[in-house]
């Protein structure tokens, strides 16, 4: 079973979100553990503190090393981690090729940033990997971490009901994916295309495939041009 | 008031994280309401139903648009909207310009993907802008829209405590944000640079700089590039 321990001094942002995701099923289906830890049950000071101002000034509070380092400390006590990732705006872009090799690992550590992030050292002297979501700013870590446990664990076989549903996503391919159809045929008079109906296999593949490179032409070529090489 | 929408078929995802997020410190300051729809409360089935297999076959549940469009009529009978947008892996990619923009505005609706994405009549009939949080494929719509609201709520000034807050972070001006410190000044040997412990303001103020543009340099050359034009 993969492991994903998630460190934060806001637990409560995620509990929510893993209680109710599929994040949850892979669990109960004994495929992934996704553990949250909150930051304040190692902190030595008796108000729980766990942030202080940055040396030189300056607004926003930083998150302190001592208690990342004791809970980072006491998981590596417990088991070995493949990972332990910082979650930053200024790491490294996370794409599906990440998520993918990711979701090969065993045990890994998400630590999520908060305020204006973790006192440098922490990610001079603990910090294997960094990740950004992308090029944006938030509140916290916690919300790209949901992203990185959220895309991995869904990419362990097992986790979604049919094994082709995740492969064919966008991205796995280079390819943004072709646009879906459902019941009724016609709203207010926009119909479905015609091909979806027409119960030819090969038809329906085909017009997929040219949807796709289409949309990707249209939307994304940087895509294609990846796709190629 | 900033009044942002978000319809979903989990509406339990997001619950959590908007009740202890900084969304509901601007709420309780009159800033901005963010509302959650639950698309099943419009579905006309007697199960409740709102996803249904995709025309032409293949794995993975379509959103189906009836629901959909009851929910997008009724909230636009009650208020104008400048933007409804559809978050989906293929959309324009979300970064710290678009989220300026959008912080900008009254009132936005965000639509959640789920499965395999929504009808495609849904986007042509009734999205004004699509929206991908990055290149990489998640369970659903629901991570994304708060992504999106986070970052755009943040950025509304009375929000963070301090304004200077969000105007320092990365991507502001197209720069990393610099490495920072906080107490202990030394830990187990590591010491904090000296220069953030001189009280120098106006050397520290350099010192950021510095290390702001040689951290761009070398892990995100391309904001540099961007940021000379």
């Amino acid at each position: 079973m993969m492991r994903i321990d998630i460190i934060t001094c806001v637990p409560s942002l995620l509990t929510s979100f893993f209680s109710h995701s599929i994040l949850d099923r892979a669990y109960r289906k004994g495929y992934a553990e996704v553990v949250v830890h909150d930051l304040r049950d190692y902190s030595t000071h008796k108000h729980k503190q766990v942030d202080d101002y940055a040396f030189g000034g300056g607004a926003g509070m930083v998150l302190k090393i001592e208690p990342i380092a004791a809970v980072i400390r006491k998981l590596q006590s417990e088991r070995s981690y493949d990972e332990i990732i910082y979650m930053t705006p200024d790491g490294a872009r996370f794409d599906q090729p990440t998520a993918n090799r990711l979701s090969l690992l065993k045990n890994i550590i998400l630590l999520c940033g908060h305020y204006k992030g973790v006192d440098q050292r922490v990610r001079d002297l603990f910090i294997t990997r960094e990740i950004s979501i992308g090029d944006y700013v938030l509140s916290g870590g916690e919300i790209p971490a949901a992203v990185v446990a959220d895309s991995v664990i869904r990419l362990i076989p097992g986790v979604l009901n049919d094994e082709t549903s995740a492969l064919s996503d966008s991205f796995q391919d280079n390819l943004l994916a072709p646009p879906v159809y459902t019941r009724p045929a016609e709203f207010e008079g926009h119909k479905v295309p015609e091909i979806l109906l027409s119960g030819h296999e090969a038809h329906i593949e085909a017009w997929r495939m040219e949807q796709s490179l289409l949309h990707t032409q249209k939307r994304r070529p940087d895509l294609l041009k990846d796709h190629n090489n």
